[in-house]
């Protein structure tokens, strides 16, 4: 007889809070910094003429459509791709590969707030480096003795950009650590490290089909790296599921990267009301860290975000807002169609008049 | 500065081999217990109606829809339901969630060849009971201190069905374990331990959409079980990604489970040729368990396993076979249609003359 209760062995855990998807129409939706345009027309194409029938086999567990896809849109080797379920799948791996150490993750305090719900899930220490009163990350906080090192760039959620220099001192100073720059927003303007990726072997590179490929539905991340990075984590994949990806995603995605003139025509669309819209925040009395990326990190001079929060909820214009020290006074507002944003600030107009 | 090499943190892991997914056509593919028949062809119509303009927003974290239709279906509350990428990704989540202690999982010798990889992946103690000579489980083996229980039923690769008392008995000596049985293969005629799950909160039941659903490439799986169980699955589910199926998985995965008469005619099927095919295989002089799953485990009187599978494999028969200590002589045989199956058996007939 095994006695005792079955709830002491429960590995117990504060899961990661997504932003809310309301399940009603008509809401303005700038709180999960999905892009505001239909993904490429060819991906409909891809479900009209898929073979339902095929849904009775199994996948292929390499991905190898749309690895291969991705491989050419970056000009690497197909080994140097990894693929997963989303970027946060793609991460997930990532810690559990990589960050298997006694000594602590380093990351910014206020970045992206999955990565210390991953820490904690597989219980890894960590230590959050504080960003600067600008909100921007000190290179030296990074040069101690680590077991692995990751933020965003640009950072989530002040959209500030670090330099390529600033990220390359990083990583040569931390050989004894695999660096993982996570570039979820990268293609609204930021520069890539994916250069460096070639000249150290400890750098991977994160990015994801959610943001400025409109594919959140999707559930496509994907890694670069050298090919020992993506051996390792394919390893760790294929001892947790080996097939992750449908038929329907691996053709919709491999469809989706190909077609470069879309993808460049809506994210141009995107910066440029990024441009717009940082421009009318400002002349509605709101401050906040240039933004690279598909959101803008915003605080007002005088009305508390909390209480804007909810003001535009209650006009069914959803942004984001975390109750947590040295934020809590900002919202981060994802870019939308003009449409939708002339909408936002004639609701702001009404709130902070 | 952080030296030494990177590659000491890495997790080093030896992955699962799932079976070879040959990407040739005009191949009898009796190696992975994929269903031969389509899905319901209510999934068509799912792929026809689906606004891909939809796929730039992130899908339901919840899956409602999927989750509601497998709670319907068995005559369960939605958040006694949980739901993930194939029951691969199921298992994986309730190894992280449940078998969380120093003491040792215990599982047959002879099963899923998935067990022993999650536990080594997840660095979980384990101990791997010796089935009997006939491959079925002695209860008294689950009797010891332990740290969480999982078996198929029917078991895999044997295919050999345990009665419901005996399963009741391991689930009632184990009120300090969770015990997971692992049902991928129950649809094929076996029992279900569903019916236990009112009676002890300490039973997880785990089945997926990938054999009787003939949906092996949209990676559905599910587990029912109380509902402390499911929350605390889903706050790890939630600390590693919030969004593991997309809206497509979702929409096919809700219609074709709502297609009873569909499953059951194509279930029948299946069995039918399984009793069809087990005459043919023993009057070719192969000696097997008796099955209750969509494959049987068969070992020929003389000529042995190996050589078979080669000389399949050059007719383009794929079947399969673990080079493994006590069934290294047996060949597990995916039940396809009964033309693939007489192909088999002709291929057969020509290698054992």
């Amino acid at each position: 007889m095994n006695t005792g209760s079955w709830e002491n062995n429960v590995r117990k855990v504060v899961p990661y809070v997504p932003g809310e998807q309301p399940k009603f129409s008509n809401v303005i939706k700038l709180n999960t910094n999905e892009n505001p345009y239909p993904p490429s027309p060819s991906v409909r194409k891809v479900l009209d003429e898929y073979n339902c029938a095929d849904m009775r086999l199994y996948p292929d567990p390499d991905a190898s459509v749309l690895v291969n896809a991705i491989a050419e849109r970056y000009g690497v080797k197909s080994s140097q791709v990894f693929v997963g379920v989303g970027s946060d799948d793609v991460l997930s791996v990532a810690f559990l590969t990589f960050f298997n150490s006694d000594k602590p993750v380093l990351f910014p305090d206020i970045t992206y707030s999955f990565y210390d719900v991953w820490a904690d899930v597989y219980r890894i220490p960590y230590i959050q480096k504080p960003l600067d009163s600008d909100f921007r990350i000190n290179p030296d906080d990074y040069k101690c003795e680590n077991g692995g090192i990751i933020f965003p760039n640009p950072n989530a959620p002040t959209g500030c950009e670090e330099s390529l220099e600033m990220i390359e001192d990083i990583v040569k100073s931390n050989p004894g650590s695999v660096v993982i720059i996570d570039e979820a927003y990268v293609d609204f303007g930021a520069e890539s490290a994916l250069s460096l990726t070639e000249k150290y072997e400890n750098l991977l590179v994160v990015q994801t089909f959610s943001k400025s490929r409109s594919m959140a539905g999707m559930r496509i991340g994907y890694a670069i790296g050298n090919e020992k990075l993506i051996k390792y984590m394919n390893d760790v994949k294929f001892s947790i599921n080996s097939y992750t990806m449908t038929p329907l995603t691996i053709l919709c995605g491999a469809a989706g990267i190909k077609d470069e003139e879309y993808f460049v025509r809506t994210v141009n669309k995107i910066t440029e009301t990024r441009e717009y819209s940082k421009k009318r925040l400002a002349e509605l009395g709101f401050t906040f860290p240039d933004s690279k990326s598909n959101f803008i990190f915003a605080s007002h001079k005088s009305v508390p975000a909390s209480e804007i929060f909810t003001a535009l909820k209650e006009r069914k214009i959803y942004v984001r807002y975390w109750n947590k020290e040295k934020i809590n006074n900002h919202l981060r507002i994802s870019v939308g169609t003009r449409e939708e944003m002339d909408e936002l600030f004639g609701a702001l107009e009404g709130i902070l008049k």
